[in-house]
């Protein structure tokens, strides 16, 4: 028999729009011997997540709990439960994220109609909203954050709009919660979809989401309970088109969340124990705070990028606060840049997708990787490989930029 | 703004069906540090794991991977990508993991035609076979070890007959991989699904898949690469239908489990962690002496709950090794000794579901908890859970018997 090593992963900086270095409590967390499912002292901390995510989102929704899967089973969970199959689906899509909306809803069997941005700059909201008054769609599903261009959609005004045609508005806030404002009430949102692998520094595995009573009311009309689990209280056939999941049946996950412990799924512990540690430091660290800190290290990095000689991708008007993209100079190779990055400096950046391959670096300043020594350390690698590269960079500016913005900050407090 | 405590989760004994408790090696293993997803060690760690579960799964497949949900994601993963709208699906139920397979089929528009089993015995394999010729399926779905139950099925012939009327051959071997013998390839099984949260002592939130070239003959006619990742080289529109799901799409999933990266979700790296850790420490022990390790821990427990005056439940001849089925004596509170034993002693067994619910325990020796000290201490604390109930049992011989079990198999040795 072969011989396996013991795992002893490499010390990395992970400067990426995700996933990005995760908080050594909550790795701890994660070493933690687990509980059974339904030992009261496991449902005691389920109640306890879904109270802490009510905060995380900004929400006086009942339901917020998390899918266990990546950031796209969250989302797919929302699509394919709120979406019957015929249903109008508006996209507005502005990069690759808002693509992969479309596709899961295409999946769903949804009749999609899609808007299309530029990469690089989002839309005018009084645009989307114009959309939806003319083709009165079931369901409007949106990007807040898109990594893949690094820009930022406003959605003040989109949830009014979708009320008035009685549509339901979900929002992908993968890349922004625990980063930027996510005023999930305050902004009429339905359902939103968060992400724990960026802005949370909580390993990928799991998927917080939270939804509305609007959008329960959808799910009611298709509910079926497990096969198995049916009985003369609830065999009920269901008025609407049955979900087309059963791992992502919203219905059948808030009978599990809720008192009745309706047996679904094993909840992942670990990951559960993860998710509670990050949203816990999120909520003692403060939500603004936490959003400041977002901004600050973003501008220090783009002052750095700047000052190097470097030229940013896309809008500035709606830069994504944690994610800056950059053109790849002519000449320069950019694969090999970030190859000399992580195998020389131990340090990742990330490249894009599409039509923007080949084109733009990303860095991402999210969550734990948000950092005045990871934004130094990584400007001055940058230089040190672009200058390997060819590249006539400002040499030894960049760092003395980030310093100085971060100087400058600490003189108006 | 509330303080949220510390996790300080208690110490247990999990002794039931799964989730049980989790190597602490497999716990060390989450608490390291993240790499990235196309980080070249990581994609190393990814191309290790599928070798690994290889082994585990006894098969010379191609596609070994995991997939990042708990277990029901892996079988919804399978059926939904191998079963088309309208396809006849045959699946025979002894218990309630049956009932999921039919559910989850249904859901996928599937023509479900199921054979029913009384809970506690299992099938004749004839009849399966009878079933399958009379009926010609396009895949036939059933349940290895059905935990609800405690049963197992004998697998032999059912994958030859199902070649004759070309049928793929779908098996849940949820509870019995890693704790008894699972023959992907000498059964002819097409689609196996294991489970992390019960032989392989790792926590629920990911689930090994594996499958041969009838599978993926299935997946080529129904692959359509993700919108926004198509280009002229892999645009094609499938023959087939596509599949509902973009996270649970296996066509897609192998792209980015191959050489190629395909971008599809981000791999949950600390559960991946786990994985490896877990199948590794059973590749360490031997899969032969984990078998016989899980078949020795029930018959000890077996006689012990005998020897204490219990009655098992269900037929003896198909008991699922790693978990053992008792009848709630006639006057005793089920709830009440569970409770108790939960509580006093920190050890946890199960109940059942539907027609079993309040009538049967069940216990399971799966993994890590599968121990002698374990067995020991499980049987002691019922005892004096029963005595306090009111039960006559006869006082003092469950752990003796137990141990005589031990003592006799180490004579042996």
């Amino acid at each position: 028999m072969k011989h396996y090593r013991d795992l002893a992963p490499s010390i990395r900086t992970i400067m990426t729009p995700g996933p990005v270095e995760v908080d050594p409590r909550v790795l701890r967390a994660m070493s933690l011997p687990i509980l059974g499912q339904f030992d009261p002292e496991f449902t005691d901390i389920m109640n306890e997540m879904m109270e802490m995510l009510r905060l995380l989102f900004q929400t006086n929704n009942q339901w917020a709990f998390p899918i266990d899967g990546s950031s796209r089973s969250g989302i797919e969970a929302v699509l394919t439960s709120l979406i019957e199959p015929g249903d109008r689906v508006l996209i507005p899509i502005y990069g690759r994220f808002g693509n992969l909306l479309a596709e899961i809803s295409e999946r769903c069997g949804a009749e999609v109609l899609t808007m299309e941005q530029e990469w690089g700059s989002v839309f005018e909201t009084d645009d989307i909203i114009a959309k939806i008054r003319e083709t009165s769609p079931k369901l409007v599903a949106i990007v807040h954050g898109e990594t893949s261009t690094g820009r930022m959609q406003p959605l003040a005004g989109i949830g009014a709009a979708c009320r008035e045609v009685e549509a339901l508005f979900v929002v992908d806030a993968v890349a922004t919660i625990g980063g930027t404002q996510v005023l999930t009430d305050e902004w009429m949102i339905d359902a939103v979809i968060g992400g724990t692998q960026k802005c949370l520094s909580v390993p990928s595995g799991m998927a917080p989401i939270t939804y509305n009573s609007r959008a329960e009311a959808k799910l009611k009309r298709r509910k079926r309970v497990e096969r198995g689990l049916r009985d003369a209280s609830n065999e009920a056939i269901p008025e609407g088109v049955i979900i087309r999941s059963n791992y992502f049946d919203l219905s059948q996950l808030q009978d599990y969340w809720s008192p009745l412990r309706l047996n679904h799924h094993t909840e992942a512990t670990s990951m559960l124990y993860a998710l509670r540690e990050g949203v816990r430091l999120v909520l003692q660290e403060g939500l603004d705070q936490r959003f400041a800190r977002h901004q600050l290290h973003g501008e220090a990095l783009v002052a750095g990028l700047e000052a190097m000689g470097l030229t940013l991708f896309g809008d500035p008007a709606c830069k994504l606060p944690m994610v800056t993209c950059i053109h790849i100079p002519d000449g320069v190779d950019g694969e090999a840049v970030r190859s000399m990055l992580l195998l020389d400096f131990g340090i990742e950046i990330a490249s894009s997708f599409g039509p923007l391959k080949g084109k733009i670096w990303r860095i991402g300043t999210m969550g734990f990787s948000g950092s005045k020594r990871n934004v130094l350390l990584t400007l001055g690698a940058l230089e040190a490989c672009m200058l390997r590269q060819g590249f006539k960079a400002a040499v030894g500016k960049a760092v003395q930029a980030a310093m100085d913005t971060y100087n400058r900050r600490n003189d108006n407090e």
